[in-house]
């Protein structure tokens, strides 16, 4: 069996490092290239000591792999990607610059110019909905964080027409979804013991989770509320989702809930990394792991489904679920490297 | 003057605890008697040592004073004060068992009888929205710290019939709400570094809420699913609220957003202790602090009405509130002994 | 090849847990057989939601295996060990039950009895230390989390008679090794934001580091002070130790400190889980895994050696080092089922 | 009585908060004028919501005050201090450029020249051991943070010739202590769950520690190794110090301690800030409150001292010390202003 070869550009965040970790125990490919922004020329131990093992200097231009995953920030992976495509190497983007279908919409958000002429070719990897389509593709746009998160809440109640369009989702998220970039956000002592709601005026991921809602749902257009909120731990992301139950959808009191229950459980059945829990879950639990935890239940005073996720945002939310959809595009199954528990406590 | 003297039943909890602390700052009445649950025999500094300069036996039984502050668990609180207030003395109840007005409701949620006789004489001490009935009260049921921070969030558009009575009221707290019993939920290797969901098929706290923003509703029912969370940090409470703004309220766009604004700038005009603020708050501003801090904005996508408030769960949601109460009970100027800034970072 | 069982008595402790995590994902062993002590005849996963991939029921008694890890409290392995001995089942010992050579020693620190039979075949279970006798062994006793952190870190310059034998040991322990019996002291709020040495009269790891050590001494009689403390994260011991460099026995200034630093990284020649590092390490970089980091350096000013060790209190300190010393007792390569990364950030 | 005027320069750090929190509280002065390095011209609201209350704009120059803090980073407050003592108005600098009174070990640790003309009429400001020098001074060093815990945990000892001169201290600080400017090792997912040794060739407040404790003692040079570690936690310090017993000074066993005990309980008697407890003390108990807790023991075994204490470093190891010191400079009573307890847990 000839060796499979991957590559990392931008070893050096927090995504890049996590991909990083999967991949030097993965069974049926090698990490053989990596890059970082400012850090060409370092061994990766003396910049990441946890990754010493894996034994790699860090180079300014990636070598010759057959896989590479792109981590740089938005704005400035369009490029990278394509150059990389052009070399005729497969690509799993864990950044934003592919998610967006619109290119007018991505320009909004992001206020730079999307690489247009790859949006429609690019596919969106949120493994549980598109596994088709990655296992067929060169570009994998990996979703951000908070949609894995939502969408995957979601997506058996808005395809099953189970609820009406107004839905809000609450996210509580850990401080290493905020990256590696120095701010003051994110400031040990300004962080610590504390808790926020950010970006009210819109968060960047909303055109995400409603884009890939409303091509699951069959009817009227939705209406999303999306408030992300920052909670002092390191990893972890819980989002609370509400919506009332459609009309005639369920019925009154616990049986309602079996409905829903039974409803998500058929939706996710054989899902290796998709987990509907019968009590609900708790960021930990997924902790360093690529499942996402679902809760679905009927709030029975006011006829609301409540639905709740975990995961940990930098693995099912970002570097897990991207070696997820490396393993379909490279013909692997989907587990493979990714059967790790939890690290708990 | 004659000197006035409160206690404390109790003074071994995390309440009991930081109504000592402020009391003992207070430049009008004098700590004079504490009991605690196990405690007895004990000095205060011996429990707690942050307090030794209190300098107070914590003894079995409360010495006559002229207020009595009460913080003992649900069903346990009724007896004690009735006995106080059968010997004369003015109560801070800060436990649950007087503030539900409707005593099936007390014994449906709490699983005890509730001393009914007094429900209708307490007053409900959310201080901003009952000032003169609690001047003239002997017994205050201080609010649960959830309900302060909820409420506080929604009266004004409540009251002003500003948003549909769909109502979404989504909390993130620190541990200390738990309290100081033991218990594997806030045991320091489960909780740290975790969030999560709890009390999902209805939390104590939730008829409190509808029970206090009924009474302020001219318009229909009210339907409020509460949804709690625990998020790793020892103090604060993170609320955000969620409603459709009602047709005509405001106007589109910016121009709504300041409406509304300007709408609870008004209703808390001239408030000590509520800062209608212009950017989202953080717990950690208030942390040791009397402040409730909150932010109303509108999601222009979907006209929803986004509400957002924070609070020490120990003070303006405990401690702070009761002695805030007392303030206005013995006839002292609300903010006596308030002052303090809070403690940051 | 025929297929190894093992079994884990208590995996509903810390680490019990941790043992179950690690050899889920071992390649030549199957976990069989689990205990615990009040979930008997529940799911693992639904007393440990992580857990719930492995699918066993926990039993009141352990099922026939040929390797049994025992994670009972000290005082409660002895019996159980002993039990499993006798059925001809080889025992990794995580408790304190047989680390400790004298059993009146033994005695006098826990206040029982010790199996004072087993005493002598017990293998002190520290792998870097005693590889051979480890592989022959049917009882190894598990270090200690602290006296692994220790005793590594001193080896070298004890048994190349590099110090003077009065030595201080300074170790700041995470949370989780108080384990999870609750207590106020790791009650989430009491030991969040906080840090506080403790058994200060003396701890029940000291007569361990001081047996292992002065086992390596060829000079006199070692004066040993050590002091634990606990700071407030989940995971890790960083522990710091001192001691006056021998007369004649490493050069003035920065020769000195490379003459050290290479003693050390001889010592560790070839080691798999300890490194001799060049940077001072942070316990983070361990965090799920079994590497122990080692940071020798001397204080120029005074002609002290400073020796600087990290590790996961759960993993090296624990689960980890058990796995190893299974690896050698099952003649497996030591480092099977132990190559992940840590978790990091 | 005319009211008096002070001012904090560089009021946007920790301790130029923290400052403004006291002393905005404090009964006898005012707070008149601060300033910020890169805030000139916002209120001190925006830049701080906690510290709104207290409704100044930033300047970029200091008004006219009685009395000024000096928050700056060493090399920036030489000058600044300089030109208020020209001014006529009293300083007490918390930054480091006027605490060693050697300019050439100043410029050795600093690398920037010291203000060498003021070294000599500057008093380190450790209130307790030079009270009436601070109360006659007009520029006083406020001490650093490590250097106020540990000199307090030694000063008895050292004084009265209790130990032998090789001295170990092991400090474990709050992150807080490292400041407000932006860092790799202080962001938040880098630090939160980690411990770490930093400074270990040597810390700029070792010199301070030595410079006072020699001042101190009657006898030989001292050796003092001081090393300092990182926990994650936002505020405190905890110390703990190791000397030999010096021969003679201390009966054997429990008497020994007994005696330590009562040596240290007659040092300081009768201060406010400073309490020799009978248990080892927590940081937490300190948390925003100007109280250094000391626990002095003999470890038996070895006949060593140990000394633990614990302050807040942003209260006794900063802003507080530094109000103290401004009492008696400005003929106050010590206490004033800072009687506030421990905001606990």
């Amino acid at each position: 069996m000839a060796e499979v070869k991957v590559g990392i550009i931008n070893v050096t965040g927090y995504i890049g490092m996590e991909i990083a970790r999967l991949v030097h125990l993965h069974p049926r490919v090698r990490l053989a290239s990596v890059t970082g922004r400012s850090a060409a020329g370092k061994e990766i131990g003396e910049v990441s000591p946890h990754l010493a093992d894996i034994g790699l200097s860090i180079k300014p231009e990636l070598d010759r792999v057959d896989l590479a995953f792109v981590a740089l920030p938005h704005g400035e992976s369009a490029a990278a990607v394509v150059a990389l495509l052009e070399r005729g190497i497969k690509v799993v983007d864990v950044g934003a610059d592919f998610r967006l279908k619109d290119a007018e919409e991505y320009k909004r958000w992001y206020k730079v110019d999307a690489a247009a002429e790859y949006l429609e070719e690019a596919v969106y990897g949120l493994t549980e909905l598109n596994r088709e389509r990655i296992a067929a593709a060169r570009l994998v746009a990996n979703p951000g964080c908070y949609p894995t998160g939502a969408i995957l809440a979601l997506a058996p109640a808005v395809s099953e027409s189970l609820i009406e369009p107004d839905i809000i989702v609450d996210s509580k998220s850990g401080v290493s979804g905020a990256g590696r970039t120095l701010n003051l956000t994110t400031h040990y002592a300004e962080i610590n013991e504390n808790a926020a709601a950010y970006a009210v005026d819109g968060h960047r991921h909303l055109p995400e989770i409603v884009q890939e809602l409303q091509g699951l749902a069959p009817g009227p257009a939705l209406s999303v509320t999306f408030l992300p909120h920052l909670v002092p731990m390191t990893r972890g992301i819980l989002t609370s989702c509400y919506a009332m139950l459609a009309g005639g959808k369920a019925a009154e009191g616990e049986k309602g809930r079996e409905q829903v229950l039974k409803l998500y459980r058929d939706f996710y059945q054989g899902e290796a990394f998709v987990r509907v829990v019968a009590v609900p879950p708790q960021t930990k639990q997924t902790w360093g792991s690529n499942l996402c935890l679902i809760y679905p239940t009927v709030d029975l005073r006011t006829g609301r489904l409540m639905v709740i996720s975990c995961l940990d945002n930098l693995v099912k939310g970002g570097a897990g679920q991207a070696v997820q959809n490396m393993n379909l595009m490279l013909g692997f199954p989907e587990e493979t490297g990714l059967e790790g528990l939890a690290v708990y406590p």
